[in-house]
């Protein structure tokens, strides 16, 4: 399988990573609308080319891997790519999500491809297992925990607040509300029960730390509704101690069975990331594989991870998954 | 969707369940070797038919949910059924089941019917989650867990000694070392290591306690590999205390990725499960609405967890599920 890496951030070097391990692809180039030359990869022979130089290269690229933002980049990116290459994208802005695949599937569809949109770890493999768990289990209620992983987003709307350098926020699951559904309790849990928010912050010199705690603590949507720790640091110990991209968290539907729902089953997914991009990343190369297989049996136009056969996405025959892994 | 059921132990009884709980599902029948007029079912109006009489109403059933053994009845019914009608088993033979697939593939496609084998959790879950686990960390061990649940297998392994009533085993997997896999330390760990086996067994009168204790430590394959602990209880104990079918267990991949394959990553799916044969039913009623829609598509031949798309196994339409679960 020969792979194509559009953008080149954290997610495209996760992607090339992930095609190293994968002795069934190789990677032809990485594609960027930044100035080529300006632009190292760690794959040798491999070039990067402009972004519009991808449209002559039809025939050499089985999938384009893209690793855009979902902000703006995507929305626009896969349906113009999905005309003319197989896609995989991880579009992960939930509420967009039909709109998206809409847009995609129409485009898809036009070129006679498949695209594969929002796969990761959530929407991904967090939604897979929602969905089975969900078919099994259709007596019960689901519970989705996220962390201790970084958020991107909180992380930036504290450095936008005046007088802060740089800030680090992660997301805490509330050990307590684990258990108690984990116990089948089937508790509803508020906002603030389920996850705290510690903030990590560099202050500016002079700064107003006081007012920078305030401002965090009472930001509508990001924080006010949480139980929320600040702890101002050093710009040496941000970058020594939270360099990295953790993140994870767990899916658990807790249901019921039996003539009169008599039975306590729980179903639990728990990921533990010690790198939330390069995991991504890696989800996107199996379902390339996948979105791969699925065009060369004839399939064409958008599809999520509800579409894709599990075995699709190994590079194991079926016949020997049979005989090793069932 | 219009459901037959052919066996009518616990399994059978799970699926009677399962298919009150589905509103897309109607229940036909129930069919037993039995005398049809022994066996009272719990679905009101639901005929009980002898075995035989399937065949004169395959324009009656859509799918056969097949609840026999994997020792001696699913071997042969399986294939059998396979030729007459879509089936959906749970065949669990390990080592068997390439034999199995070949079998039952043959006398499916013979007859044009979809035939799923070997769904429950293992196989079932436990498997399409070490499928999609190595899919996306290919570099990386894979962990699996049983329990706390009964072993039918070692329970009667016991009942057989003599001297002994009754007996129930429970397979326990050791905290310490879940938690080592969890912390991705990639330990190697031998079997006495993984499991302890505890043992609850009602002796006969007269009895030689030490006798029975010692047989079963000692019994080779079964639990001479395993720290193992026997309590004699009195059979009203048993009946009190023991009486359920609990299982479960968690499934784990520890996994790297990154250029240098410097970055751990860990996935866990576990379950908690009160009834074994309850969840195994309610896995089976969701493969068997998947290969219906397969059916309906054209498809034919034997399948497993692995070719099903996970979105067929939900009784929610592919747009809703996107706009909800993804």
């Amino acid at each position: 399988m020969k792979i194509g890496i559009v953008g080149y951030g954290n997610l495209g070097k996760g992607v090339e990573a992930a095609i190293k391990a994968c002795s069934d692809m190789e990677l032809v180039g990485v594609f960027t609308r930044r100035d080529p030359a300006s632009v190292q990869i760690r794959t040798q022979g491999v070039p990067v080319f402009s972004y519009d130089s991808m449209f002559n290269m039809k025939d050499e690229i089985d999938v384009m891997v893209l690793c855009g933002g979902s902000a703006t980049d995507l929305p626009e990116m896969t349906p113009e790519l999905a005309e003319h290459f197989h896609v995989v994208d991880s579009f992960d802005t939930h509420a967009n999500i039909p709109q998206h695949f809409d847009n995609v599937d129409a485009m898809a569809k036009k070129g006679g491809n498949i695209a594969i949109i929002s796969v990761g770890w959530d929407p991904g493999m967090f939604s897979v297992n929602r969905v089975y768990a969900n078919a099994i289990l259709p007596v019960g209620s689901d519970y989705t925990f996220w962390g201790t992983g970084v958020s991107q987003g909180h992380s930036d709307a504290i450095r936008r607040i005046e007088g802060v350098a740089d800030a680090r926020q992660y997301t805490v699951p509330v050990p307590a509300a684990v258990e108690r559904v984990l116990a089948g309790e089937n508790p509803e849990l508020t906002t603030r029960e389920k996850h705290t928010r510690e903030c990590y912050v560099v202050a500016k010199e002079g700064a107003d730390l006081a007012k920078i705690e305030d401002t965090i603590k009472t930001m509508p949507n990001y924080f006010a509704d949480y139980d929320t720790t600040v702890t101002f640091i050093s710009q040496a110990e941000m970058d020594e101690k939270h360099s990295g991209i953790p993140h994870g968290g767990n899916v658990i539907r807790s249901g019921l069975t039996g003539w009169d729902n008599e039975t306590k089953q729980t179903i639990e997914y728990k990921l533990t990331l010690e790198s939330n991009p390069e995991f991504t990343a890696n989800v996107l190369i199996a379902c390339a594989r996948a979105g791969y297989r699925m065009a060369s049996r004839g399939d064409v136009g958008c599809k999520t991870i509800f579409d894709i056969a599990p075995g699709d996405m190994s590079q194991t025959s079926a016949a020997e998954l049979r005989a090793t892994m069932l």
